[in-house]
């Protein structure tokens, strides 16, 4: 009795552990992926400062944290302290002048190239896949397409480094999208721990769903965006249970990095912001101004980065991915070293035009001239004119929007790791800051005009430019991407408020009509098209008349299909079958006058089983009869040992009618997820359809009529 | 030329019109459902109020707007001005005394019994969908089933009205899932307005799932929470594309609701709540104690009112529906009027609830002792020993949340329009605040103790007693309806705050498991079963290892099934097989001897097709064969007309083989949405699986082993 019992509770653990697997791996991944965007955080904050100067109190100390520990450092100077010295000061002894500029900057690109070189060798030496920002091939992934090795543990590994190196190295990308693929590999790690994930495909896809939603969720502190994400973007098919995990998963990650505090705030997201004034319904104009402007730079971006990638896999140019990488880097650090504003990293600069100017502020886009009798509250500072330090910085910004819009497209495809969404939010963020500067000002010189008269009086605070450069950020993120809601949601969570959901929205709608007019597809379909990858979006509507008898194979001029018989092939048969095509499995029928369906087998299995029989099965010759009925008839006693093949046959293939409109049999394949379909009349096999026959359709009618 | 261009131009307008219909449909929808939603919740405060008093500068404003004019109102004594007087003090000129108290309680319940009495004769007369929440029944029909009337103008207006009735009359009832009834009847309404959506079942289901989004939006002010609600809980299947046009009539329909204003505060939400103190890691097991709580409330809840309701089908007493709404109705106001906390409205009293005591709070509730050289600012104020205002106010509020509990089992499933989250969110509010009380004094009283010493020094402001009750919230409409990620989205909507979704997370995931453990089903899932709506849940996983033909129709013992022949049956055997049978359709086979099908036709366009044949096609008899090939023989001069039949003939219908696991059957029939699918082995018909069979055999599987 005690056996039994031990046994039984024996047996409720392990159902217990099963039953909870899933929430375990959620909890695992959260955790891991949080992490590692911790680590990665910190690394980054590090080794883009030391492309600048060195911390001598502590050398691992980025520029932040080493002046943060001084006492010497006042409130008004937070940058500057004795500790951190730049390379000229620290070799010279100087720390002005033209000679340590020389110096200074001659340092900044060397540290770029090295960088740049370190991280594009680790690439092409070990992990190949580590390349690029990953979601194109995780949406493929999702959709069913095995791509092997692309989420294993060395490409996690090479993945998380090298992401580090390249963005260090001030190369025009940013490390959301990677981060999405780290958390994926990480997903399909702890998979592997639990045989109830690691022998089902379905399963695994709906923990790597999971795991995109993390890895946005880290990327930009956004939980509930990250799962938005993952639903509109990433994955192909979502049920509710992932839904609940998901969301779980993105939390655990959201805490565990927030525990981390790379960012040493305490706070949760990348770009914290706190905006006083509401905006007015006048303001829209611009905002969807700005939607324009996005969906054109979106539009613009798409087009000319694929005809680059298409020329770099045309050409001779892709045959030096090292030479490329360095030689973008040399002119990138080259280009950005002079203009402050592209000198610092990426996410300070967008952090910087989000950002509304506060009496504290000592940012030179803040360099309002101030009335001398000011004596209002600190948070509400009335509109003012500019000051000769915003004129400056604008003229700054303008060249490092022009600088930024042309490195991105020969950045991105390179083979790094290189997200997309921190570059595009730049130029955004750019174009809205220089649109809200010029309304604000617009508003404070002339507030007796019509437009303004009703909510701008003299001495409010009527427009805030960060919020443009947010909307700014939005727009052009949505016009590369073609994110909608989780864009949205995803900035609401940055500035934590309902009020400007529908600034955003207006922008976001406007920048996805205006870039869908030049072509439906956002950078990741187009990256999966160029790769040519088998992925059927399930966005795209399938509104044409065809049916299933013109699309399946054989076509009328085509030699019929191969097809086995239940009864009546011989193992010499199936080797030639299996010798002269390439398919990935065969239908077996009654006999081939009847052509009546009894079921499919698939090549592999076919290969194996026969190999093994021929090599263990006694009296299994070339002459042997195939059997895939259910039981053998008695053969004479001189005829060779018939091989039982029953076992290895799918009894209940997918099959549709000739007549079934492609309308349907285009909605089967997306919501079962199948690779081939058996066409049939009235019980007779008359064709297959693969999911290849389906794309290739799909594209065919596109072309056809390229008004629907 | 001229015509030719005007044609061309007008064929532009009309495609755009088209293109745009779906946007056009949200707008309307976003529009009128949050106009009808501040509609409500104005006639509902003055309704309410109107039971306590009226006001005599205008009859027509609530108690909050009738002082809020008035300019003899100090800020201590808001809610006191001579221009409201209660009914006692109108009619006899007194407002204190026993005869007063009488005299208003007396009133008060005449007012409930009159308000539910015109509710249920207007729902019995009018419109009896309009009663109940409406929720199982718009998951049933999304998912496919079809109830005509549910959704039509006539109980759209009904249920408006009821509503506000409903909820005046101060039964334990809220609005929030009949509003988004309401909602999807202006969906439905807008539909018949574009032929696009009305001749298309699927697309006019996407717009009702995006009009559930907008209900839940105007409902709790939470646009994003309201998506996934829809996303989670409504709806069955959830295009991309729907996700966007939902969030936008989310959008649409909550800005609608500010611009109308009912609160008076311009707020979106409808508890707005700020709180000054983070949360501490010791609190989460309180936390996790509420949810426990709400989870065990959920299961008892749940079980309770299905067994009522199911003795309300059984029994005598659903034949006297208008008796026993007045009965309850009657009960309520009865036991409500005497104690303060059931006397005002439920959403006033989760209101108080939620609130943090500030310093000018004359709750109550917030009846601390001050120490009396306070000197600290307004926000941040100290833990503090609680006064007789708060033990008072505890023991009334624990005499609340027993009527609560009781009477709301009795009054959800009655004939008026009654929603569940107000209620379970009232419970949960007030077991929160106890707790909440409770800690807080603990650590008040015990900061030595080694739980609070880390956190709680004595001065801090340690504890909020309004996050308790939130998490308590939380937790109870989790148990009842077993809604995770839109709970505590919605939740993190009214607070807008990311710092407090660990604690709602903990106590939603919590009180879903612990209510999961005493029964799989929400209350929506329940009343679906207890009403047998054919509904397929997405969220069964079925993993039983039964095959098709085990499920399939004729079993052994039956007669076989009814099919036609294609060439071979009389219109007299149609007519026979039509009248002896109540089959939705029948399949078409070759021939009875080979049983091969080639189609389905359906009862409906049979019947049509035979009857018009008889009545107008000369020379069809009865004798006459009807052919469902393409190309009927000739025939001899001497025989019957022929009746063709092949345009109505289904020529794809869903096949699967009888060695189909039915794991997979389950599986299409829910994605792809179908009623019936046909069984064949090698291509001859062997039977026929209905949906409503599925549904019987999983609930027959699920009872065989309730383990899984």
């Amino acid at each position: 009795i005690i056996i039994k019992s031990k046994e039984s509770v024996w047996e409720l653990i392990k159902s217990l552990l099963d039953a909870w697997s899933g929430w375990v791996v959620m909890l695992l991944i959260g955790l891991l992926s949080g992490t590692l965007a911790g680590v990665i955080d910190l690394a980054v904050d590090w080794m883009t400062d030391l492309k600048e100067g060195v911390c001598l109190s502590a050398f691992w100390y980025s520029h932040e944290q080493c002046c943060w520990t001084s006492n010497e450092t006042t409130f008004d100077d937070r940058d500057k302290c004795p500790q951190w010295q730049t390379w000229a000061e620290l070799m010279t002894g100087h720390s002005e002048g033209g000679g340590a500029y020389v110096l200074n900057y001659l340092l900044y690109v060397m540290w770029a190239l090295l960088f740049s070189f370190l991280a594009v060798s680790l690439v092409r030496v070990f992990a190949p896949y580590a390349c690029g920002s990953g979601i194109p091939e995780i949406k493929t992934i999702l959709s069913g397409f095995i791509i092997r090795g692309y989420l294993g543990k060395w490409t996690l590994l090479i993945k998380t480094v090298t992401l580090v190196l390249a963005v260090s190295s001030g190369l025009s990308l940013g490390k959301e999208g990677p981060l999405v693929h780290v958390a994926c590999c990480c997903g399909n790690l702890f998979c592997s721990l639990f045989s109830k994930y690691s022998k089902n495909e379905g399963k695994r896809r709906e923990v790597l769903s999971a795991a995109a939603a993390a890895g946005v969720s880290v990327a930009f502190g956004a939980p509930i965006g990250g799962v938005l994400f993952s639903l509109e973007e990433v994955s192909y098919y979502f049920p509710l249970k992932t839904l609940w995990r998901s969301f779980f998963a993105a939390l655990v990650a959201a805490f565990t990095l927030r525990a981390i505090n790379p960012f040493g705030n305490s706070r949760l997201v990348l770009f914290y912001v706190e905006y006083h004034t509401p905006w007015y319904m006048a303001e829209l104009v611009p905002f969807i101004l700005l939607g324009v402007f996005g969906g054109l730079w979106g539009a613009f971006f798409i087009r000319a980065n694929i005809a680059w990638c298409r020329r770099r896999k045309s050409t001779q140019l892709g045959r030096y991915p090292v030479l490329e990488v360095i030689a973008v880097a040399g002119v990138t650090a080259l280009l950005a070293f002079p203009n402050p504003y592209t000198r610092r990293s990426t996410s300070q600069l967008i952090s910087e035009l989000f950002n509304d100017c506060g009496a504290l502020e000592s940012s030179r886009l803040c360099d309002y001239v101030n009335s001398p009798n000011m004596s209002r509250p600190v948070d509400d500072i009335p509109d003012r004119p500019a000051g000769p330090g915003v004129y400056s910085a604008l003229w700054q910004l303008a060249l490092a929007l022009v600088f930024k819009v042309v490195i991105t497209i020969f950045t991105f495809g390179m083979k790094i790791p290189s997200g997309l969404f921190i570059p595009s939010m730049a130029v955004g963020a750019i174009a809205g800051r220089i649109v809200g500067i010029a309304v604000e000002q617009m508003a404070f010189h002339h507030h007796d005009w019509i437009i303004f008269r009703n909510w701008c009086r003299p001495g409010a605070d009527c427009v805030t430019p960060g919020l443009y450069a947010m909307v700014g950020a939005a727009a052009c993120l949505g016009g590369v991407t073609r994110m909608t809601v989780s864009l949205v949601v995803i900035m609401f969570e940055l500035t934590g408020g309902l009020e400007y959901i529908v600034p955003l929205m207006a922008a976001a709608v406007t920048s996805k009509w205006v870039a869908d007019a030049f072509g439906k597809e956002g950078i990741y379909e187009s990256h999966i098209q160029l790769n040519g990858y088998p992925y059927l979006d399930v966005r795209d509507e399938f509104t044409h008349r065809t049916l299933a008898a013109d699309v399946m194979r054989p076509r009328r001029s085509e030699p019929p299909l191969a097809v086995l018989t239940q009864d009546s092939t011989g193992v010499e048969e199936v080797e030639a079958l299996i010798k002269g095509t390439d398919y990935n499995g065969f239908p077996v029928v009654v006999s081939r006058e009847s052509e009546r369906l009894i079921g499919f087998v698939q090549r592999r299995d076919l290969t194996l089983a026969v190999k093994t029989a021929r090599q263990k099965q006694e009296g299994v010759v070339s002459s042997s009869v195939v059997y895939f009925t259910e039981d053998p008839p008695l053969l004479p006693a001189d005829s060779p040992q018939p091989l039982k093949l029953r076992r290895i046959l799918n009894l209940s293939p997918f099959t549709v009618t000739d007549h079934t409109p492609m309308e349907t049999v285009v909605d089967i394949f997306r919501k079962l997820g199948l690779r081939q379909c058996l066409v049939t009349r009235s019980g007779r096999l008359l064709g297959i359809i693969t999911k290849k026959d389906v794309l290739q359709h799909m594209a065919q009618m596109m072309n056809q009529d390229p008004e629907i």
